[in-house]
C-alpha cells in the first residue's frame, strides 16, 4: 500500500486538515501519480459541506489533478515513469453500457466511480481526490498532459474545461454563431476563451460592470449587463447559443428570450432550486434547454491536446493548501479569477 | 364586401352566438372560400374566455378550415374555383424576415397575421376566423386539400396535425427511435398516429387505464400509467423523445427522467403556470426540453400530401355550430374524440 499525505474532511461542519491515508499497489493496468496541483472546483465545498446530501467521510476533494508518473504496472503502455499525467472527475465507469462503449462514461448507466465521494466500480472501495500527494488509477482513465503549458493553468481545464469544451463541440458552436455566456467563474472564463477560440461571437452576460475588462480580455467580442432592462430588450432573439455556467437560483425565462429560431440555452450548473420554464417562451422560438456533463475520457484528451496546440490554459491563483478553508470562504463571494489551484508541494513539505 | 354570417363571442363571459360581419373583396392574389367544416380548437375556448389577456372583441375563432373555392383574384394561380381549400393558424405574414424567407412563417419576426384575434398585416383590420360561412385569403397562404380523405378528418390536420407533424420532421423521428406521446387529445392522437406512421416505436404515458384500447387503435405500441410509479421507475432512461402535448399544469421533471442520453422533450401546449425544471435532470443524460409552434405554409403543405397519401385524419366528432357551447363544456372536460369539427352547412341554413 502507497501511504498518501492528504487534506480531508472529517465532517460537514468543520474546516478540512491533514489527513493520512493508504492508496492501494500499483496493479497491472495502474498508474502512480506524484501530484503537483490540483484545482478547486466550487463542487469539492458542496460535496465537503454535505450540501448534495451525499457526501461520505473522511473526504479527500479534489478532481482536477496533474503530476508526474512515478510508477506503471506491468500492462500499461500509453504512460511511462515521467510522464506528466492527468486526472479528471471520475476513475472508472462499467465499460459495458452504451454510454461508456461510445466513450461517454461520464453518462455512466450504473453510474461512473468518481475521483472522490464515491466508491471504484467494486462498489466497496471509497475514492480519494486529489488534494493529496500521490493517486493511482487505470490508465484507461488517466489523461496525457502536454508539457508546453504550465501545469498549474492546465489543472483546472480536467473539470471547468472539459465541462465548456464538450457541449460547444456537441452541438458544434463556431464560426457564425452568436454565443452568450452567462457568468464570469470557474467555467464561464473558459466558455468564453473556448468559444471564442473556435470562432464564435462571444457576448458576455454578467451582472456586474466590473468585469467588462476581464471578459473582453479573455476573448469576448461584446459585454452586456443583465439587470440593464432596455439592453436585454435590445438583445432578445440575438443568440445561437447561451452557455449557461450559473449554479445560483436564477430565472431561466428571461435569458430563453434572448435565443433566436431554434437556440438552445445549455446549462452547466445546477441551481438548488429549479428554474420556473414557461413552455411558452421555447414553443415560440423553437427553442431549447438542455444540460450537459464534464465529457468522457476521449474528448477530455482531444481537449487537452486542444488547448495544449492553442495555448489555452485556465487563469489561475495558486495557493498552499493551508490555505484552502481560507480559499472556499473567498470562493463563495466569488473572489477568485478564476481558479484556485493547490500546489501541492505545500502539502509534502508540511 | 362580402356578407358573411358567423358564430361569435362578443365579451369573454357570454356564450358564442350569430353574429354577421363583411370580409374583404377577393383582392388579385385572394381566393374566396366557401367553408365546409372548421376544427375546435382547445386555443379558440382560451382566446374566447380571454385566457391569453389578449383577445379582442367581437371574436369569430376558428383556425382549422377547410372548403371550397368560390372565386379567385386575377393574379392567382395555384387555385381554381371548385378547388377545395385550407387555412391553419396564420393568413398573411411580413415576408421579409428570415424565418419568413426560410418557410417558417409560424415564427415570423414582426409577428404574423393570425386566422382570429389579430390583426392583417396593416396591423389594423381584424381577422375573423373559421366559425362563419366565408373567408378570402392570399393564396400564398392557403394550403391545397386533396379530395381523397374525408374533409371533416382533414380540418383539424390544419392546427393538430401541423403542430405534430413539424417537430417529429425538425427532429428527424423515425425507425428506430422510442418515442413517448404524452396526453391524449387532440395533438396527442395526431402525434401518436404520426409518429407510429414515421415507424417510431410509440408509447402512449396517460392517466387513464381506459385510454388504452384507444391508444393502440391509433397506433401506439405500448401503454403506460404515468400514476403508475413502478412503471415509471422501469422507464428511466428509455425514450428518444417524449412528446408533451399537456396544457394544463404538470412537472416536467417526473418525465425528464424517461429520456434516455441526449433525449429530448418536447412541448407542444403551454401550461398556465410555467413548470420547474431541475438542471440537475438535464445535466445528467445531456437531455433538452423543447418548444415547436405549429408549422409553416410549406411544412403544412408537405403534412396535408402526406396524410393524403397515408390515409391519415383525425378523429372526429361532428358537431352543428348551435352546439359549439356545449362542445367546449365537453372539451374542458376531455369529453371529445379527439376533436370536434363544425359542419358549416349548420351555420348557412340558420
Amino acid at each position: 500500500m502507497i501511504a498518501t499525505k492528504a487534506y480531508a474532511a472529517q465532517n460537514a461542519t468543520t474546516p478540512l486538515g491533514p489527513w493520512n491515508f493508504e492508496r492501494r499497489e500499483v496493479g497491472p493496468h495502474d498508474v502512480q501519480i506524484d501530484i503537483l496541483y490540483c484545482g478547486v472546483c466550487h463542487s469539492d465545498l458542496h460535496q465537503v459541506r454535505n450540501e448534495w446530501k451525499d457526501s461520505i467521510y473522511p473526504m479527500v476533494p479534489g478532481h482536477e489533478i496533474v503530476g508526474r508518473v512515478t510508477k506503471v504496472g506491468a500492462h500499461v503502455t500509453r504512460f511511462k515513469v515521467g510522464d506528466l499525467a492527468g486526472i479528471g472527475c471520475f476513475v472508472d465507469s462499467c465499460r459495458e453500457c452504451d454510454p461508456c462503449k461510445a466513450g461517454e462514461e461520464q453518462y455512466c448507466v450504473p453510474g461512473n466511480a468518481g475521483t472522490y465521494n464515491s466508491y471504484e466500480m467494486d462498489r466497496k472501495t471509497l475514492t480519494y481526490g486529489g488534494y493529496s500527494t500521490d493517486i493511482v488509477t487505470d490508465e484507461k482513465y488517466t489523461l496525457k498532459i502536454s508539457d508546453k503549458l504550465p501545469l498549474e493553468g492546465v489543472a483546472p481545464l480536467l473539470c471547468a474545461g472539459i465541462t465548456t469544451f464538450s457541449p460547444l463541440r456537441h452541438w458544434k458552436v463556431g464560426k457564425g454563431h452568436k454565443v452568450a455566456v452567462l457568468g464570469l467563474g470557474g467555467l464561464g472564463h473558459m466558455a468564453v476563451k473556448l468559444a471564442a477560440s473556435f470562432g464564435a461571437e462571444v457576448t458576455m452576460l454578467s451582472t456586474s460592470p466590473s468585469k467588462e475588462a476581464d471578459a473582453r480580455r479573455l476573448g469576448a467580442h461584446h459585454f452586456a449587463l443583465i439587470n440593464d432592462k432596455a439592453k436585454l430588450k435590445e438583445l432578445r432573439g440575438r443568440f445561437d447559443f447561451i452557455i449557461n455556467t450559473v449554479s445560483a437560483p436564477h430565472e431561466y425565462s428571461t435569458f430563453l428570450n434572448l435565443l433566436n429560431l431554434d437556440g438552445t440555452m445549455i446549462c452547466l450548473g445546477a441551481p438548488p432550486v429549479p428554474s420556473a420554464v414557461p413552455a411558452f417562451n421555447l414553443i415560440t422560438g423553437r427553442r431549447s434547454i438542455a444540460g450537459s456533463l464534464i465529457g468522457g475520457i476521449r474528448e477530455t484528451q482531444e481537449m487537452l491536446d486542444y488547448c495544449a496546440e492553442h495555448n489555452i490554459v485556465s487563469d489561475v491563483e495558486v495557493i498552499n493548501i493551508q490555505d484552502i478553508n481560507d480559499a472556499y470562504e473567498r470562493m463563495l463571494k466569488g473572489d477568485v479569477k478564476y481558479r484556485f489551484v493547490i500546489d501541492i508541494a505545500s502539502l509534502k513539505k508540511s
